[in-house]
């Protein structure tokens, strides 16, 4: 049992909950709580668990250890790993899946949505289990967009993010003019878009694009798009929240 | 200038911040941050501000205090009267708008929102916010959800909180019962509802419950509703964001 935040394994996985950099370089992250390790062991993505020995009296976690690398750690050390305030005793590092941003404009057509500089992590984290309730083929996502690996978004994605094909694109026009390539039409949700969001017929497949939760969509990015939408707002209302919008056009697009 | 947090006004605004049943005692909440006091302001609810010196060099800031009751702060009792982690420097007293369920109810027929035992801060403000960008009616909430008037939801409301009519209700069935006795139909988002959401009509007027994030509706609520509704989804998910899910549904009411 690990007892001491010294420990070297301690240390690296503090540096996994902390840093995107140490995401990025090492290729993994972490899933913290029964439900997303159970998740990412049934997904065959799972590398090596941390839990609190009084876990190992679950059968099922007793049955997934059976099968993966674990270490059991002391409470006291448990907190200090934990990114929950109140943490279940479990956590798990996960192999990052992989997409190229070719292999996924390339798959069947379909549904793409287009993140461009979002930040919040509870919207990507929101946006990512909405995209896969409404079946996106895949989102794309600005280089400038919160890691997707950030263990707020992680657990908001309740799963999703084990299961929807992403990539962060060095240049989102390019990605945009390449789904336009392949006759895929991609729409701009802004406030002052041309047409209303169900005006658009998206049944051969089709793209929307959701700015900077502050800014909106820039102009660079504006000025690949094959059309601009908006959502009807009632009130005084200046703007929806964007996991909001989000969740209007996915579903709206799939109808 | 106040200076200590020993002051008895410090001391009730912490009470605001932190209980609601300071909040109920008082019929009085918090709002924090420039825009949300001026909108206060707009909306004619602002009782008193709180502020550091410094903001009475915005203009507007200061025209707003010619015509309210304010109190300078000193920084370091501010940080203890703000939720925020970093504030604004500008809070204010707001008196909670009051409506009764006969009211609602008996307004123009139109869309509702009936919310049973939302627990999330979050989810209710941003429900709030989309319940004013879909143009609902009002939003009817059982007396087991989370307080409209928790600063966490306030923010989340983005001002909506000023403006969409609610209210609590003792017994959300009988709200249920009054809304269909008026002619207008009140479904259940179940996640085996019998109709896909997009299947019913909604233009004469309809209610839609959405239930809590655990759970979802109780037995008790779903021998009330006129039918179920579910929303599809493709995956491995178990279910939407219940802010989400709302959002979906009503865009869809008044689509």
């Amino acid at each position: 049992m690990i007892t001491s935040t010294a420990n070297g394994q301690i240390k690296e996985l503090v540096k996994l909950q902390k840093s995107a950099k140490e995401r990025k370089k090492t290729g993994c992250f972490i899933a913290e709580g029964i439900k997303l390790v159970k998740e990412a062991f049934l997904e065959d993505m799972l590398e090596k668990v941390y839990l609190l020995d009084k876990l190992l009296e679950d059968s099922e976690i007793k049955e997934l250890c059976d099968q993966t690398e674990y270490e059991l750690v002391a409470e006291s050390v448990f907190l200090d790993i934990a990114d929950t305030v109140t943490p279940q005793g479990i956590l798990g590092i996960v192999r990052q899946p992989k997409y190229s941003a070719e292999e996924l404009i390339n798959s069947e057509k379909g549904h793409f949505l287009l993140l461009e500089d979002l930040r919040d992590p509870g919207n990507l984290g929101t946006i990512m289990r909405t995209a896969e309730g409404a079946g996106m083929n895949a989102v794309l996502l600005s280089k400038g967009s919160v890691d997707l690996f950030n263990p707020k978004v992680v657990r908001a994605t309740m799963g999703s993010v084990f299961r929807v094909p992403f990539c962060y694109a060095e240049d989102l026009g390019q990605v945009i003019d390449a789904l336009k390539a392949r006759g895929i039409p991609v729409y701009g949700t802004m406030m002052k878009g041309s047409k209303r969001y169900n005006e658009c017929d998206y049944r051969s497949g089709a793209g929307i694009v959701i700015g900077n939760e502050a800014n909106g969509i820039s102009e660079d990015i504006a000025a690949h798009l094959s059309g601009t939408v908006m959502i009807p707002m009632a009130g005084r209302l200046e703007s929806l929240n964007a996991a909001v919008a989000a969740a209007v056009l996915m579903y709206e697009m799939i109808r």
